[in-house]
């Protein structure tokens, strides 16, 4: 071993000691007589230090001659600092150095190596290595790592096996792209890697594993938006046995564990929020409940008035803003240009300022007076020194709008803190989701999805309105996970399909192979699946989780730092029996 | 949840308790009066009990329609059995019925669902989730979550870290062939699916994480020998500023832990046997030491006297088996017959017996005097009563064919116990391997590993005579994972590229990228890949490592269940710009 301790590790009581420690270089001090070194490992930074009139002349040469990032071998004796540095946890000792040795030397790193580093967005990503060197990265994948090892626990405490299921599956026609892989042994044929292992996990269940999980690479061929990656992890489980509280309460325990454990963040039970509340009151299904806002519907005390856009709106919504009716105009003006930007749509936006004295001022003085705005802020729960902000429109748009217009407010206030966690269960989807494109119902989260009992009635004549046994756990108003209850009762699968317009043929094409399974004792089961890395930058306080991932990929999908995807070399391809097309 | 108990937890001490156990019907008996259910699960089974006079008749007759792998929902009272089972943990106690409901019918499974399956290989292996039913799978799939779990507390313990490595890497033209994967948003070019992390673990230690692990998938779209699969499961792990020491006691200590925790056996300080005396004593680089019969060299003492085949023999070597004088000429033969076989490829087999009273027989005694002979028996350390087997021919063939020799006469005498376990290291390989095909030397592990210091200036004259710092652990003559010190100087990295025969630019362009990063402080590493599945075959006391995975793939590659690879839409490929060549 090239150290005796490491460089996180020496405190006051090892004073004396004779040790040997090895790092890289991150900071070099030559003040004459007096040279300082400070070390660096994964475990922290200890100062090194060279005495020119005691220490030997070799080792002050040796000194002068490293540069930042040279790997170091050095040899010394613990010793107390004069100035002590309490930010550190060896800042109370140095080491009176006797031996340099130069283990490697180092080219100027491209940028540096701090927290708050020089280097622009491209070239770290290009000198990954390097910036995996900075601490904010360091403790980003330590925290990865610190919480993959407790959410096995957890789940290994609560009798789940993990499983490995095959990357080398079978392309499926639905939903999102395959990664395809040809296969060199079968001509012509291909493998696809899994965007979930969800047939997989099913078919675990059928044969009686009970509790299954896995943390497991996702691949997703997508045109990729900021923030999405072309492989992903997920938390993936599955549970036989079960309804769907069950389920809930197994993750919620494993969310309560995960805080308490990680962040000593103690988690009260969490909330759980049907669907249909989740659009009423937040407009997402996905809301952020670190704060309030929560809509308030106007149309019955806003409407019939004479102002012709509240009039001839689906509905008038909004929400009240504690302590801003001292907005100015230009700021509102701000909000109003904020909800009619093009990827909100908006068309306008309403306010009334409740002031300090109690009289109202509103952009639609016209046609509310003081008595009608005073029902509104009644309604609103608004207090003098409130802003109300009012959308209208078709419902689900104006939904989608204030939500925005909520979580813009949120952030302004500074209402949605890192480090304050707000998790809760949405519950209650529909089942089926109405395609624009193909005109029809399609399955909200898969075909396998189960209704609720005291729906299935419904699917006849108000497909939407049935609700399905589907769950997503939302926190801080990110997605990090859902699930459902599978369908295993093969008539009520068929009624589904039916449904969902499929024909028996194309049932059995697409899902046969499932369906076959369950012919031989399929139990009633359920599952879900968490997204780990956007878990890990939720930990982080983050909302990047390509800084949670050691190798992550660009938004093109490629890995700038080996250059990949890249060609390969004709007698591959030939080897596949693949011919790229020349483009016309 | 469909249950208050699991099929395993019910013991007297739960009598008179109203339980709900759901689960699989394994098996019905039907006396008339009386109708026993044994139900399982993953937990156990458990012995439902129905008594036609005192049970409801909606019980009865549901009893009597369900069948073999039905998944039942039951209801009833804990009673004690009057005829206890104590091979089981439930067996003192049974399931008075008062409710039977049927969760699912299930077909006639294609065979039993028993320990001892009726069901031929390929039957299995396309209804994998029946036979995964099945109790054997089911304690392999438990063993492997065991040992996985049990690894990661281990390598948690030690400090490593899990870092996940990208799955979508870059193909490479060295070695064993790539799975590529097209990219659609990148025309033309091509992911690949990795071999190893061990680009991505090096760059690990020079972005300073210090210990890193990962239970990992990799791939190799190799043809496929028996019990090899195209993915495959590696614990790949590597330490930064260790010597080959250090490596050791970690990985010593990792397997020390894994059989104490998980099989309750203490193992002994590891032997460390180096590569040369492997092949002198057991002709073989991961020798079976869990039984004797080391090699032993008799050039001095069988040559010149007069026998032809000895004397032109590069090497005359044999083995001693002990208590094994009384073979039959019939069985004698039939050695003969094995070492002669085309894949093992001797010419013939010398014995000497060294009879109870003293004396000697051999197939060699118109040569040999019984005094030459009490000389050979000297040096085989041989008694009364024990046989001497000899080959002789090319050194490096002839303890190839005795070592397979060696092994059968293992199986034999049966000194080769699954439930026995001596693992060993075997350490200072070559560095270097001569190539017949392409008349050069490789580098038997990889360019990266570092040649013992004291070798180095064997580069030039002796380069066969070179020792690496490598090393494999090797278990009961499976090699179960090895490793190395890489080299992480740049002037002995370009010395070995020339001895490796590498131009500059090929160098540049084939590892370019990793000696890149190596310009920045790159620290003194290595590290070892264990395969986890064999591992936990070994475990299991198997060496059939498609027992211990999931959803194997059969020697074809091809995954039967799911009927992967297959052919994939003409539009996929189109997105791809692919076209499949037809033959000619």
């Amino acid at each position: 071993m090239h150290r005796t301790h490491t460089c996180g590790e020496l405190r006051l009581e090892n004073a004396n000691q004779e040790v040997t420690l090895s790092g890289w270089v991150q900071r070099i001090r030559d003040k004459g007589g007096l040279i300082w070194i400070d070390l660096r490992d994964r475990y922290g930074i200890t100062q090194l230090l060279i005495e020119e009139d005691r220490t030997s002349d070799e080792v002050v040469k040796a000194a002068r001659h490293i540069g930042r990032e040279f790997v170091i071998k050095v040899k010394g004796t613990v010793i107390e600092r004069s100035s002590k540095n309490p930010n550190i946890p060896t800042g109370e000792i140095e080491i009176d150095l006797n031996n340099i040795e130069v283990l490697n030397s180092s080219k100027t790193p491209p940028f540096t190596i701090e927290d708050k580093t020089d280097g622009g967005d491209e070239l770290r990503m290009k000198y990954r290595y390097l910036d995996l060197r900075r601490q904010p990265l360091r403790r980003n994948l330590e925290l990865r790592n610190r919480l993959s090892i407790e959410t096995r626990k957890y789940l290994d405490n609560e009798k789940f096996f993990e499983i490995e299921t095959p990357y080398l599956i079978k392309s499926t026609p639905e939903g999102a792209r395959d990664f395809v892989v040809p296969s060199r042994m079968n001509e012509g044929q291909f493998y696809a890697l899994p965007q979930s292992p969800q047939t997989f996990k099913q078919l675990l269940m059928v044969a009686g594993y009970d509790r299954y999980y896995q943390l497991v690479k996702c691949f997703r061929d997508e045109d990729l938006r900021a923030d999405r990656q072309p492989e992903f992890t997920q938390i993936d489980c599955e549970m036989a046995f079960v309804e769907q509280d069950d389920i809930l309460n197994t993750f919620e325990g494993l969310v309560k564990y995960l805080f308490k454990t990680v962040k000593n963040i103690d988690i009260a039970k969490l909330p759980v929020m049907d669907y249909a509340d989740a659009m009423k009151y937040y407009g997402s299904d996905k809301p952020d409940i670190r704060f309030g806002m929560k809509f308030v519907e106007l149309n019955d005390l806003a409407q019939n008035k004479g102002f012709a856009i509240f009039d001839s709106a689906e509905l008038v919504v909004g929400i009240n803003v504690e302590g801003c009716a001292d907005y100015s105009r230009k700021q509102l003006d701000k909000l109003t240009d904020f909800v009619r930007k093009p990827q909100i749509g908006a068309k306008g936006m309403v306010y009334v300022k409740y002031n300090e004295d109690g009289s109202f001022k509103s952009s639609v003085d016209k046609f509310y007076s003081q008595d009608d705005l005073n029902v509104w802020a009644d309604k609103f729960g608004s207090k003098p020194g409130d802003l109300m902000l009012i959308l209208s429109g078709d419902a689900n748009k104006v939904r989608k709008q204030l939500n925005e217009l909520r979580l813009e407010m949120g952030n302004q206030l500074g209402l949605r803190k890192s480090d304050v966690f707000a998790p809760l269960w949405v519950v209650d989807f529909p089942l089926l989701e109405w395609d624009e494109e193909t005109n029809r119902f399609h399955a909200m989260h898969h075909p396998f999805t189960s209704p609720k009992a005291e729906d299935i009635k419904l699917l006849d004549e108000k497909p939407a309105e049935v609700r399905a046994n589907a769950y997503d756990l939302v926190i801080n108003g990110v997605e990090i996970g859902g699930g459902s209850i599978r369908i295993h009762d093969r008539d009520l699968q068929k009624l589904m399909f039916k449904h969902l317009g499929f024909t028996d043929e194309e049932a059995q094409d697409q899902f046969g192979f499932l369906m076959n399974a369950f012919e031989f004792g399929a139990p009633p089961h359920g599952g879900i699946a968490l997204g780990f890395d956007r878990l890990v930058a939720l930990f982080g306080g983050s909302d990047s989780i390509r800084d949670y991932i050691a190798f992550p990929k660009n938004n093109a999908g490629r890995d700038v730092m080996i250059d990949s995807p890249s060609v390969i070399a004709q007698s591959q391809l030939d080897e596949l029996s693949l011919n790229i097309k020349k483009k016309i």
